[in-house]
């Protein structure tokens, strides 16, 4: 199973693909074992081939320290990013649009985000926008990393339920840069569920430097530390 | 494969127990998929095999306004809780001890939680922090939902080490609680790197009736709630 047609002229698209696909699967199952209610015979039975799978996909692994080839730090593309990577079963994935008016992020949480029955968890909430909230910094032209984050809980976050999470930069000042934000249902974007503000701190090139220095070049400013 | 011979007569600890198992190679998977860097090839196969394993997981499914079965939401069992639940392929888990000093959690986050390269994603820490808090309110009696959390982002949280997060209720008044925490390694417990506050709500029985009326007896007071 090992080699298909493609192996040895692979494309990085074609490769991202793949990733993107597996990632779906994963989160497809994901959404199901936390729903299903079959015999516990069938739970077992998955396992085991999920374990027979596994030593394919275990032949070659990166070090935590190596960048995974699928991805292109500089250029902003993080395929397994826990909020908005393709390829990561975690994900729920936010797709994120950003512009000169800040962030904008479309998901959708499962019965995999429950936190009070029937609602979404409120450290899922303060994940999504954590990573919503780097996005619009960085849209603003001011990238940094998260020094603090206050998030607050008005009304419950529904599952099953297209959300839209929103940030927008508030004020840049020296090397901190403040954003708010909110999440909402995707149907009443004036409602807030969930209100957000949080600081990030301009890196400097040698600070961004020995964050990603002994990943690539040391140096090289990327737009996408707001985004990790 | 879908009847083994527990089919009919499957008890409670069996069924949880092959929940945890399923849950757990889901995460073993979500590791290595992170990690990975076979031929896309793989990558197809291992999609493909999944799909074929959904529909059996598929024949029988709650809806999110069931509780699942392995579930005692009086009792405190969230099999699916996406951070502490065994059975949720996206939590680390968190294994949460707690008592009349707070609570303590220990996980340690694999690459499916990386944010900035080789460290854990800030949103991901807020939402350890947030479940965690949680459990230190409810150790002290008062049992509620988070109406606030803030998180601080004091030094990057490795990958692949043990880690520590730990809550403890300051005040208790009305019926506002008021709990701080924060993330350390395991093994260097003083060193603050990621510091939470947090304030809860407690509920009133009706309040809880709200929430859990539509799944179990309306009025009857959980302190689960704090764990959502």
């Amino acid at each position: 199973m090992a080699d298909g047609p493609l192996s040895g002229c692979e494309e990085l698209p074609d490769r991202r693909a793949a990733v993107a696909e597996l990632g779906a699967e994963l989160r497809a199952l994901a959404d199901l074992v936390t729903r299903t209610e079959v015999p516990a015979g069938v739970l077992r039975e998955s396992a085991r081939r999920l374990r027979e799978l596994a030593p394919a996909v275990r032949e070659r692994t990166r070090d935590v320290a190596e960048v995974a080839s699928v991805d292109d730090l500089m250029g902003r593309v993080r395929m397994f990013n826990p909020v908005i990577g393709p390829g990561n079963p975690i994900a729920p994935p936010v797709a994120i649009e950003s512009g000169e008016n800040g962030a904008e992020g479309w998901c959708t949480l499962g019965a995999a985000y429950e936190g009070p029955p029937m609602y979404g968890h409120g450290g899922v909430s303060a994940m999504l926008l954590d990573q919503v909230l780097g996005h619009a910094a960085a849209a603003a032209g001011h990238p940094g990393v998260t020094t603090d984050l206050t998030v607050r809980y008005r009304r419950p976050v529904p599952l099953d339920v297209p959300l839209r999470v929103w940030g927008r930069m508030t004020e840049a000042s020296g090397r901190q840069v403040s954003v708010v934000g909110g999440i909402t249902t995707a149907d009443k974007p004036d409602v807030q569920l969930v209100e957000a503000q949080a600081r990030f701190y301009r890196l400097r090139p040698d600070q961004v430097g020995r964050l990603f220095g002994h990943l690539s070049s040391p140096g090289a400013a990327s737009p996408d530390v707001a985004h990790d």
